[in-house]
């Protein structure tokens, strides 16, 4: 990275989690990449995957629409592709920009040239991409114990089921298993200075990504530094009831080599900073306690602290502030 | 209007016809205005106008089409807005431009600023607006005289079964019969240099525009001059064995007062030439015959050819060619 010029930083996850780290990413880079889950399978997105044979497009266009230019134009555009019809009919709930993307990958024949484009009517501050080329369907082996009965496993299929399931996830899986990945995106892994996990719904947004190979493999090779950004709170769902610290452990779990560099935390969202400091120390990273969270006491980051907290990530600055 | 400058047009119709029209005139005038029947029951603007109770937006999408920039970007926003989903489930048909023109009117809350930014999204030349500002059901009293029978009379209800009756059409309506009209349309009718009524179906989509009271008394006062432009072959439907004079005796008999200026006609399409020069002079207007067809035998215009018909019209430039 030269001096002075902004770094290349890829975005992984899906969803709101993806959302507000490109909304906080946009105001510090220039060349900005979301590399996106393709796995969900319910609401207007699953329709459409299941009436038309395409990827998933919801989490597509959330990530678009997050990387808007904040112009008229930009935000018209963007709350255009973020509008839901509603009616008693057919067309229910459909996101316009779900259709959008679908019609343009069908006009062109192509997934990447038909997110370029809606970039470019975005005015987007970056590319969007998915994590692999093909719809995903994810699967977790999850454990429930509730008080009084023996302990039970059970697979959970689909992203929407894994993203509520109340048992513990003991392992997550995808189907295909060896899904081809996005060559664009594999060559942003590879050519980034940082590349961010998180947040996001933990295993149905984040750690699939460590699931699809040849991305796996770009995390592992690239010289891009790799920052972890944690949760702000606990969801309901399939992290019920995980503290910070298990979150880091899930991620090593599921990706037992991964060189983490840095790991992101709200202090009101962690109960236990030393063992959290610990944890990220084992997977060779360092910890970066900043708020983030807007000061609505929702579970929501606030662009603007969240893009300082990155600077200090990106600089190394990790003194107390 | 001024020496040199290019003439303030609008164009009255619907469908393929305000298609021909527009893709001809928009190489002439950079002042252009489309006024668009809102009166489609069929087909996927039929299935919009029930759903979600707003005007159909398919005719006011083909002209917005006809209009886009002839540059990459026009071109491939046009296309998505022409793009049909095909599928066995509920999406199957609609076109894309239809589901962005109705999200643009529910985000934005008002018709022609939905139209001006889909304009805007084709850099399309000129503007698109609706004949009214709601919408409408066209109703048919017709008459079949079928061999050996009495003839007998029944009234045709909406536009996509008057479009294909077999009867005689003896009288058009609408329903409502005062519908309020779009005031932007008004107000380019008054303004205008030129008005042109036709190409099209001639009952449901051209003939419609005189049926909308403001919208005629417009025509009427205006100090516009007024050319019709006859249609290049027999349909099937609604004006099937109708006659080049016998479409201005229709368009007399919806519009007593009107007066015209100007009747445009290819000479393949008119089998009694005197009689159609007579019937033009009985409303005040002269005809021009030029050949405005494409070379392929089809009953599509040319539009160069309709485009150098025009400057020959708006020039008084009536010399046999």
């Amino acid at each position: 990275m030269a001096l002075d010029a902004a770094p290349a930083v890829v975005a992984l996850g899906g969803g709101h989690g993806l959302y507000a780290s490109l909304s906080a990413l946009r105001l510090m880079s220039d060349q900005l990449t979301a590399v996106v889950t393709v796995a969900d399978d319910g609401g207007s997105s699953g329709r459409l995957r299941k009436e038309l044979d395409v990827l998933p497009p919801g989490d597509l266009r959330m990530a678009l629409a997050a990387l808007c230019d904040d112009s008229e134009w930009g935000r018209t555009w963007s709350d255009l592709l973020q509008h839901r019809f509603v009616s008693a009919g057919s067309l229910d709930n459909h996101a316009m920009g779900n259709l959008m993307i679908v019609a343009l990958w069908e006009l062109l024949g192509d997934t990447v040239q038909g997110l370029d484009w809606v970039g470019r009517l975005l005015g987007a501050r970056g590319r969007v991409l998915p994590m692999a080329s093909v719809p995903l369907v994810v699967e977790a082996d999850v454990r429930r114990e509730a008080p009084g009965e023996r302990a039970a496993g059970e697979t959970v299929v689909g992203q929407s089921r894994v993203a509520v399931t109340d048992g513990r996830i003991e392992q997550l899986r995808l189907v295909p298993a060896d899904p081809p990945a996005c060559p664009e995106a594999v060559e942003a892994v590879r050519a980034a200075d940082w590349v961010v996990l998180g947040p996001g719904s933990w295993y149905s947004s984040v750690l699939v990504h460590l699931l699809v190979p040849e991305l796996a493999a770009a995390l592992h090779d690239t010289d891009a530094k790799i920052c972890v950004t944690l949760n702000l709170g606990a969801e309901r769902g399939e992290t019920h009831g995980l503290s910070a610290t298990d979150h880091l452990e899930a991620l090593h779990k599921h990706a037992p080599g991964l060189r983490v560099d840095a790991v992101l935390a709200d202090p009101s969202a962690v109960e236990d900073t030393s063992e959290l400091a610990a944890a990220a120390g084992s997977m060779g990273a360092r910890l970066l306690m900043r708020q983030v969270r807007r000061g609505d006491a929702s579970d929501r980051h606030d662009p603007l602290r969240l893009a300082a907290a990155y600077r200090d990530v990106f600089e190394g600055v990790y003194g107390d502030v």
